[in-house]
């Protein structure tokens, strides 16, 4: 006993660290805990750096307490049960003509290709601002419509855009190849050399609008934003094959932030996609890739 | 010092218990942080517990070492960088041309509605197969194809489907009323009785694929599998829409696990949409609900 007292004040000690340990602890997971699209961000970050963090929906963080439209049915809203109903009859064709439609249509769409040679050749803004209104009919969680749409062809914001993607894409690919492959850099050059994005008359950058902000000055959570966002880029691909223009679906990888605060978008957008268009390149190529059966992506019951 | 040497003892048994705290705490994070999807689904429990937890990309659960496809350009996976290139010439239009098809292409995609009173009239199956194969033609992160479109016309499973969808509904707005706005649920009853899953000659159940299996057996991440199965229902929707053919777009709440068991999906398989399909019902109404102007979504810069 006498000799356990000696050790009492080191006893004493150690329980202060620990104890200190555990409320620091504690904190950090608090923390951590409660910002998950941050920490879930951050988890990528470690792992996969190269994977664009800025496409994180951070709808779990924007949530407040207006979640009136998280319905699943689309047009479900709190909101549009008040609003008068109108008959609705669209146009019907006979079964034939259906037949004969959705062969043109898959016709049309299956000619669809991603381009990375794209012509400077001007094209008729009418014509980009037809393509992006029908994007805009796309449905959408609650009716948020929360898309907007940045069009640019100034030069130099084009090129601006352009270092920026290609910076960020440098680093990606470095960062790679540094980890796994550590190969001739040269050969994935092409990959973050984007002359398209100087080229094509057109850059359109897609943002989801994460949260709306209500009269009262809340915040209103857009729920299914970035598949909403999607299905209009869908639209939208569909309506640029429609008049012969050609894109490349991208994703800019980490480059969302910069690339909100050159176009001055506010804070509740996030890039989603960028879409350089314009008419191919006389000398565009695209790689010799099929596609899946039809018997590989529908099953019958 | 003699009083502190009685609670010697005292203090080496609170130190144990702290360590033993620290020790489970800790191991408590590292289950967490090695699981970030599934602790973000927790999360989302808590708050909103009527979200659609399934909806959650588990990508970053599956994410293993064969990461060369995370590219930002869609089309640049390590596959295609082998891949013969073919010269690409699609048809080019004069502008009048691409004018007058972008107008009609916008009228026609403008006359879409989410539509709940669908007839129960038959519908060539045809229409609906060249309907996905054009949903096929969508473009995918690295050219994965990450998607399932499951057509349900057999009516038992229907049925099945309906009784699981409203059963998730009907507990989803319980919840709701009973945190939130405790009025007469019967005002809300239409919003969990979804008769036009019994009535729609086609249910369309479309599963992103999160993962795919290498030859060597590895899973293989479907990064932006999500996105890219939107994209391809946005061109569904617009293949639907250019046939007279309507839909409600749906997201139906937790119910993916149960209907991906119910149609015998594989686990890498996760509910993404609903889209029940049919002609319109002769008496069918739309809300009165006006869309953005296009100045509203559009930038110029």
């Amino acid at each position: 006993m006498a000799l356990l007292s000696v050790f009492t004040p080191v006893l004493a000690v150690v329980l202060c660290l620990v104890i200190g340990f555990v409320l620091v602890k504690s904190w950090d997971t608090e923390t951590t805990s409660t910002s998950p699209g941050k920490s879930k961000g951050a988890t990528k970050g470690e792992k996969r750096p190269w994977l664009d963090q800025d496409l994180q929906d951070d709808t779990e963080i924007t949530a407040k307490e207006d979640d009136d439209d998280a319905d699943d049915d689309w047009g479900d809203s709190a909101e549009e049960e008040n609003l008068t109903q109108l008959p609705y009859s669209p146009q019907r064709y006979p079964e034939e003509t259906m037949l004969q439609r959705s062969k043109e249509f898959y016709t049309l769409m299956n000619q669809r290709r991603s381009v990375r040679f794209i012509s400077p050749e001007p094209v008729p803004r009418e014509v980009i601002d037809n393509v992006i209104h029908t994007a805009g009919t796309a449905p959408s969680g609650a009716h948020t419509e929360p898309w907007t749409f940045v069009v640019v062809s100034d030069p130099d914001i084009k090129h601006q855009i352009r270092l920026i993607v290609e910076e960020e894409e440098e680093m990606n690919y470095r960062q790679r190849m540094g980890e796994k492959w550590v190969q001739d850099l040269a050969k994935f050059r092409t990959n973050w050399i984007k002359e398209y994005l100087d080229v094509a008359p057109y850059l359109i950058l897609i943002f989801k609008q994460t949260y709306g902000i209500l009269p009262n000055g809340k915040k209103k959570t857009h729920y299914y934003n970035e598949i909403s966002v999607s299905i209009s880029c869908g639209i939208l691909l569909a309506a640029l094959q429609n008049v012969g223009l050609v894109t490349v679906t991208s994703t800019p990888l980490n480059c969302g932030p910069k690339l909100r605060l050159l176009l001055k978008r506010p804070a509740n957008e996030k890039l989603l996609m960028l879409l350089p268009v314009g008419y191919p390149a006389t000398d565009a190529t695209v790689p010799d890739l099929k596609r899946k059966h039809l018997d590989d992506i529908l099953v019958h019951v």
